[in-house]
């Protein structure tokens, strides 16, 4: 499984996933599920994948290959605006779904990915997407300032009362941990360590990036702190 | 969709359902998830129904009918252990699917319901099980004191950090309200009114059982409260 959040604010973005992928219950490894595309001054573009392995690598080694611009066609460090940067990773996938497609179909398999992009193109306002494994997407608004993918049911309650557009990166980093935190007591086939990248909106440059693994010290002291809060909560509910 | 959660402690017993039905986004309609057959001092059996709400339907129906005694055959009222009361609902569930299934599968759909079903019979300690839609079940133990249908992940965070063999049904009745608004709010297919019955064990009579419906008073005031304490929770944690 994955636990991938992306999320635009009026301050900036905010990305976090999960390092944890399994083929089957006996097969379990950690693996990076954030990409950077950055040119300061001009451009930065996350990425968070999810789905299968073999997909998503794919789709990821093809777009940084691309993005040499040997075949002089249009990629990542061209693309005008994210929305272009989009479909360059819908092409993307596609190109290895039309490779893969029909061999995994004889397994009765089909190929699954799907991916969050977002970041800031020089000229335009930081944009977010959501990609299917088809390839077509959507785009983050207002209303709706964040996406999630993979396991996201268990760690959506607190992003649905926190998360608005105005909210700030450091409560919305506060609000991702938790969530993830949520989500990993609950699955297990979602695991340390997260990766997390701020974006501060017209910076254009190199966000922050932490990695949190087992043991992480901020970490550990929110998840308790969280727990203990709850609990307090919960002890001083009116009874019925 | 459907919400359903049964409680196993060492003070008693708490089962709580929703109460939406669709068939397609266009058809919603509310219908009781919970049945109860209860004879005070003998026995309180209670059954939480998710799925297809004609086989649940139909497995209801088939159990009282089966419990009128007319065919003289096992029934839930001659049950001596709540064991062989869960083996008369999978046989219950059995016969509509032998009945329905093949013409279910010429639209290619299947038998599709799964009970939660609890309670005390005189002579045994309470006892919960879950049944799946084969009709084989599992038994609620100590490490797992609950069991959750239907749209479990959004409200099972909370149940994971309060819930314990433990737990007094004060609590316990809090903690499942708290767990269908998180379910609520995310699911629209989850809804009002919720049922709950809280047995006390060895009682054999007549739980307490009350229904909430939209604007009652009491959940819109733990609504809040919950709400507001977990925002004074999340703004007290420590920034990055």
């Amino acid at each position: 499984m994955t636990y991938c959040v992306a999320i635009k604010l009026d301050a900036g973005m905010l990305f976090a996933s999960d390092s944890r992928t399994n083929a089957g219950f006996d097969n379990f490894a950690k693996f990076c599920k954030m990409t950077l595309f950055e040119r300061p001054g001009d451009r930065v573009v996350v990425m968070l994948s999810s789905g299968s392995l073999a997909g998503t690598q794919a789709v990821i080694s093809l777009l940084s290959q691309r993005a040499k611009g040997e075949d002089h066609g249009p990629n990542l460090w061209t693309a005008a605006t994210m929305f272009d940067v989009a479909g360059l990773v819908g092409d993307a996938m596609r190109a290895v779904d039309t490779r893969d497609g029909k061999y995994l179909k004889q397994s009765d398999l089909t190929f699954n990915a799907s991916f969050l992009v977002g970041g800031q193109i020089r000229g335009e306002p930081p944009r977010l997407f959501r990609l299917y494994s088809e390839g077509n997407f959507i785009e983050a608004s207002l209303e709706t300032p964040f996406f999630q993918t993979g396991e996201n049911k268990y760690g959506k309650p607190i992003l649905d009362r926190v998360i608005r557009r105005e909210t700030s990166l450091t409560d919305a980093v506060k609000c991702v941990l938790v969530s993830f935190d949520s989500t990993m007591r609950s699955n297990l086939s979602v695991g340390m360590p997260i990766d997390l990248l701020c974006y501060k909106k017209d910076s254009l440059k190199a966000p922050m990036r932490r990695r949190f693994d087992d043991g992480d010290v901020y970490f550990t002291a929110l998840s308790r702190q969280w727990s203990e809060g709850i609990r307090h909560v919960f002890a001083h509910l009116p009874e019925l």
